[in-house]
């Protein structure tokens, strides 16, 4: 069987088993830029997430949560109220932790050079502790002003979805049009940024760091995301 | 001239440019690390941070950072104590955000099949907002826990320093031996991890994101980092 074939037989075994994940479903956010993927030849989408607010509970050994130990007090796609989080807090035994995760795509392609959108994230985060073995550490207030920022954020992440999703329906656009593979050079999601001093000197620590060298820049098409290879999920 | 010398040139002129970082030089704990890589013909690093700890100062507009307006309070690459939280945090007009960033390593490198180690991340931050317009928001004891975990993620952060540094040792090592390219298979740094669930499924919404599914790992070789291309640093 030659590579495509393969692909596409791998891409077919993958796209028709079960949704596994908890929710069990694609977010409503992101059902139309994944179904577009899953439409091209070259690719296929392993996992998203639209970005969701979460509370968990780390359990007895602090932030070192485990995966198979955690327990999730509060999961949403959407902006999320203060009662919301009070409520669910009442019921935590250990080290609670407010998350803002954002959108998360991880994609299969086909060839190499097509890895440029092999998985997409964006790194506009938040990863705040609230209680320790069970014990609120803040007030009330402060899960106020810290829920309002987590809420600005998932505004911020849904703009962002729709610039990527436009983004890519122009690159997808422009690659129909030449009828050719996408090349690394012009069919990037992504704008060079224009940096204000030259900071590229080896070894430099980046400033803002987190996603904020992504979010603060000039160009206003720049869809604030980076592009993100994962090894294991290589294809070739 | 043939992209091998182009290569070696840009490296060369890359390599000769002075640190334009705010610290300006390499940081301690991965001087080593990065000196192997940048020995390597078909790799230069252009920028590396070892994790840090750093106190900023949002400014009146809040969480939304910008990198131009936001001001550095404290910045320590080494485990921090409440004490300079707490004074530096006297000197905030606006909304301050401590944060734990872990190691980030960008590499060039002259194929795009030596891309798998073209740059790497980490995942394992904190993001935890304090004050916000100058007043405090959270108390002396919160500041004490917060710094305990930025501080714990920092001991494992070194830890995965050198556990990526072993293993880049052995890949280059393995490379010389076979005196050939690395392929993708043979010299990835990362092991395929092992799922305990067939979790794949399309569109299944991560468990445990930011690191978590990297760090949770059964394998004990896996050195708990993501590598990721950014497309803005293509060699090619």
């Amino acid at each position: 069987m030659d590579r495509s074939a393969e692909f596409r037989r791998w891409k077919a075994q993958y796209l028709s088993k079960v949704d596994l994940s908890r929710k069990g479903s694609l977010d409503e956010d992101i059902v139309e830029l994944v179904q577009v993927l899953n439409q091209q030849e070259e690719f296929f989408t392993t996992s998203s997430c639209s970005g969701r607010i979460v509370l968990l509970d780390g359990g007895i050994n602090g932030f070192e949560v485990q995966k198979q130990n955690c327990c999730w007090l509060l999961v949403t796609h959407k902006p999320c109220v203060k009662e919301d989080v009070i409520a669910a807090l009442k019921k935590v035994n250990g080290d609670a932790i407010l998350k803002f995760e954002p959108f998360v795509l991880h994609v299969q392609c086909q060839q190499l050079q097509d890895a440029q959108i092999l998985a997409v994230r964006s790194t506009h985060g938040l990863e705040v502790p609230l209680s320790h073995k069970g014990k609120p550490m803040v007030t009330e207030e402060y899960i106020d002003f810290v829920l309002n920022i987590a809420n600005q954020k998932m505004e911020e992440n849904k703009k962002r979805i729709e610039r990527f999703y436009s983004c890519l329906q122009h690159a997808l656009e422009r690659e129909t049009t030449t009828n050719s593979h996408p090349k690394v050079k012009n069919t990037s999601l992504y704008t060079h940024k224009k940096k204000r001093n030259p900071e590229k000197a080896q070894g430099k620590c980046i400033k803002e760091k987190n996603g904020k060298e992504l979010e603060n820049d000039d160009d206003d098409d720049d869809p604030g995301l980076s592009s993100t290879i994962f090894p294991e999920d290589y294809s070739i």
